[in-house]
């Protein structure tokens, strides 16, 4: 663990257990520096983690607040890495339905991903559960230039995992559009809802610490389980 | 304007016209604290500022990221503040259906807005408009605390541009939660919609810069309007 990752995990502790209580303001960037014995930099570090999380709000001129916790069950949008992340207290389980190369990736798939005429892509489509509720089906599209390997096996446990510790690819960011919808009949089967039921549909394209798009991502999420959460700033 | 929203819409203004393209490294903080000849800190400000609102991405060690630009119509559920900010290309009017007081606030309203046994607040239901297209039904609370003053014609405008500019309060940052819907006949009505069609059910509470709520909304959407898009971390 790093120096700044262990400072915020120390102050996120502190946080969750209502030691810094919501509304109160924290200590200063110097004291917290004093506190921990470390640089300034590795507390302004952590508390940019803390920030993105969702736990404090740093203002400009007026301090650091603590803010309201996230109720539970939510799935934080903005830190969102796939979902196994951040629903860490809860058992995020897959069913896979598919997994295949796509020699010929349409239009849209060309542009999400910024492909070139001669890539082809991994499509994997799960049924995804939380505590064995259905949650979404997720249909994923991954570039073979960035992950040259995918399996049954590998979709069914954590993909990002996967990513990250085999194919040491940083994750970086994400683009996330949705909009209000309904669902068809095969999503409907999968999800265990009925035809036209109300649902989110949603798009995300991740992208590496550099750049590079390597996941598009569409998702159709089951109405009672599915409950969304943004810690948003002015 | 101040120094680093200067240097703030200087780079949008060369995002948005292509100048740095997507995928793109920009100029290191130094070259860009010698190009603007201001301070690194000021620098620093500016680049938070277009972070945020999703043109960049940081990353820690890589350099600083042009992203792909936000389709236009999409509302930034991240850096939301009302709505009237972030689709400025597009008009957003209202229509007021009741302003009042509430002398006793139920014990929802009590628990997100922190209110003490005596408080009050205002309500102020409105339905709101995309380019004169119905998008939302939106039923605010306000602490009179904090806005001890609210008409229709307040209502009619932007609430948070009156509570900046005439109130002098400093809009901190807001949770959001929302989950899958269906309307209610009263919604479905003021939409133009059918009773049960889907929707997303929304609420979100505004803190001041020091950590105090001031609004708690609840919305509902109308389907083809509402579209969301959220600048996305790992």
């Amino acid at each position: 663990m790093l120096k700044y990752e262990e400072v915020a995990l120390k102050i996120r502790t502190l946080l969750e257990n209502g030691i810094y209580k919501t509304g109160e303001r924290l200590p200063s960037l110097e004291q917290l520096k004093a506190d921990y014995h470390v640089s300034k930099s590795t507390v302004i570090k952590a508390l940019e983690i803390l920030e993105k999380e969702g736990y404090i709000y740093q203002s400009r001129g007026s301090g650091i607040f603590v803010r309201s916790p996230k109720r539970s069950g939510y799935i934080n949008l903005f830190t969102s890495n796939g979902f196994t992340d951040d629903l860490k207290d809860h058992r995020i389980t897959s069913r896979v339905i598919e997994v295949c190369e796509i020699k010929t990736p349409n239009t849209e798939l060309q542009q999400r991903l910024h492909l070139t005429k001669q890539e082809t892509v991994y499509y994997v489509q799960r049924v995804r559960y939380i505590d064995e509720k259905v949650l979404c089906i997720e249909k994923s599209y991954f570039r073979r230039k960035l992950i040259p390997y995918m399996s049954e096996d590998i979709a069914k446990g954590s993909i990002f995992q996967y990513i990250e510790d085999n194919l040491k690819i940083n994750i970086g960011y994400s683009d996330i559009y949705f909009q209000i919808s309904t669902l068809n009949q095969e999503e409907a089967l999968l999800l265990n809802q009925t035809d036209g039921a109300p649902t989110l549909r949603y798009e995300q394209v991740f992208y590496t610490q550099t750049g590079v798009p390597f996941d598009y991502s569409q998702i159709v999420f089951e109405q009672s389980s599915a409950k969304f959460y943004i810690p948003s700033i002015k």
